[in-house]
């Protein structure tokens, strides 16, 4: 009998896996921080004795939800300026308010205010992207969560810089500090291609590789974004950020609702992941991206909430929920997107997009007990 | 002073009535069922003594919702066929499900579970359509809500008929007994075009007329259902219910995804009222209805969450949140369906799409103190 931390038993047990496996009446052994075994009760009770064991009374034990795509400080500007389109809303609410009250402390507070409604829907990892991002490691770090905390850079000045090189030198003060905690993966955002110039996205992709961590950005959100990109650089976006080499690192691209098949096949040899923000796509008029289309090339497609402001909330049920029917609709096929995918989108397939698949995702030994 | 029976003090109202009144320290004068006077706390306190106060801590009080359209005993075959083409869902597995256990105690069971869902997302008037309606009918009386009641006529063999002629004779026997009901609305059903005949149509039309009561059906849900009408009828659904004389009745039309400019002009002519189903129509890969252009001519658009089988809750804020959003990404304009109008669609004016508007769906003096 091995001793062990922790032995979670009478559960039913979804481990979200490759292939789906369940245990009806399952056991999960938890050692450290990391899951050791997984599987039928019986056979783990009689290898692993647990210090502590929790009976889980016949419930499901999964792994983790996962919102791909968010800016958690905004939980303190949600419901502000709704009803408006992008770019007014972007250009003449948000970003002027953010100029005027975002802080360390706003951003700690809007954190830890987020990180409450997540734990709440069952989320335990998430891929940020804001200002002052070691203060979202930091609150974060202390909720107990697991995000990829990604530092914005545009070529606009900034609630913390006044330049893109202030931001960059922030973002490798960051990188280089928080590398190797065992909850936070930091990370450098290029904000979108058309609020950075070629130059900024190239020293982002070289800062990535330098360090070896991912990039999380924005890309074609909108058709007037594409539209734009074609008639000043005649390509659309993917092959434009391909070009500043952008892909050549690990990249998490947000939104991605009016990319073609040509431009998914481009992600799909560089291992880029999509986080489809469906409650944002629909409240901004953005459209309704391709996310049966990008599944069945074998993209990674997490799903995300996009930050609380355009969604107006953190809830991924919810989200789940909507990326299903939404992609019934827009496929005009009622069976796309089946129960089971959305989940596995929302947990492993979430966490390849993210590039932390390694970590969590699913219930299997050697992954981190996010549960 | 006048003595009333229950005084609402220490409320911000909103009274969601045309000019959408709001009291910031309202107070609501209720006796009876019914409201009494609406307004500003300070001049009604003066004026009307309450046998019972209700200090509203300075929350909202406002109408309550409305679900425009549903299938309330449904709420024991959630979950069941989910993923599927609406034909094979509804011919394949719903309809002979229903066929064998639908009975008096399902429907009573059923409705009474979803009117314990509903009352607790702040739902207190519905429109059904089902079977054993008058069970439906008592077992929402019981729970105090109120309801549009249909009983469903269809030309196939049903849980509670084995002709449309006893369909009809049903709903002539419960109409005739709860037309003066203080909760229940009854109402004829004809399930939808495509599942009755004209013979079922005109009937239903005339048993709605000789009643003066409404007609609550399906109108237009598929894109299948329109080119098989073109095909069979040589028109599209809204001019041949025309043609039966369905639209001479107070008409309450679930779904209304495909119907054209001209058709809604008829609808508006004939004050026929529509519930929009958003949920149920992404769940289904249905499409989604032209609601900003229904509202921008003049009809009444209600929303619905349609049966618990097809969306797969009854929660309707949930509702109201997707039919800003969907509407939003519809019509390509983010400012499309703002908060105040989609409000407005799920109390006063879906109210109004039901025919019950002088009853309900606004705190006026006169109508009834649904809060």
């Amino acid at each position: 009998m091995k001793q062990v931390d922790t032995l979670f038993i009478n559960a039913h047990i979804l481990t979200m896996d490759e292939e789906f496996h369940q245990y009806p009446t399952g056991a999960l052994v938890v050692d450290g921080d990391s899951i050791l075994a997984v599987g039928d009760e019986k056979e783990l009770v009689s290898k692993y004795q647990g210090k502590q064991i929790v009976d889980c009374g016949g419930k499901a034990l999964m792994p983790g939800l996962i919102n791909a795509h968010t800016h958690v400080p905004m939980t303190l500007v949600r419901g502000l300026a709704d009803d408006l389109r992008l770019d007014v809303w972007l250009m003449g609410y948000m970003m002027p308010v953010e100029r005027e009250f975002v802080s360390p402390d706003f951003v700690r507070l809007g954190t830890s205010i987020a990180c409450a409604e997540m734990i709440r829907s069952g989320v335990t990892s998430f891929a940020d992207m804001y200002y002052f991002e070691e203060d979202v490691a930091k609150a974060t770090a202390a909720a107990g969560m697991r995000a990829l905390c990604g530092q914005t850079v545009l070529k606009f000045p900034s609630p913390d810089a006044r330049s893109f090189e202030e931001s960059l030198a922030y973002a490798r003060d960051f990188i280089s500090r928080w590398k190797d905690h065992p909850l936070i993966v930091p990370a450098v955002s290029p904000h979108a291609p058309y609020t950075c110039t070629a130059e900024i996205l190239k020293a982002c992709a070289d800062l990535a590789l330098e360090f070896d961590v991912p990039i999380h950005t924005h890309i074609s959100e909108t058709a007037l974004e594409v539209e734009n990109m074609r008639n000043e650089q005649g390509m659309p976006v993917v092959p434009y950020i391909k070009k500043q080499g952008l892909l050549e690192a690990k990249v998490l691209a947000a939104h991605c609702v009016h990319i073609d098949e040509g431009e998914m096949r481009t992600f799909l040899h560089y291992n880029t992941g999509v986080a489809h923000n469906p409650s944002s796509n629909l409240k901004l008029a953005s459209g309704a991206a391709p996310v049966k289309k990008m599944l069945d090339i074998g993209l990674n497609v997490g799903i995300g909430t996009d930050g609380p402001a355009s969604n107006n909330d953190l809830d991924m049920f919810e989200e789940i929920r909507l990326a299903a029917f939404l992609a019934k609709n827009t496929s005009g096929d009622p069976t796309a997107l089946p129960a089971r995918t959305v989940l596995a989108m929302d947990t492993r397939i979430g966490a390849q997009a993210m590039h932390i698949g390694h970590l969590t995702g699913s219930l299997a030994p050697g992954k981190r007990a996010d549960i």
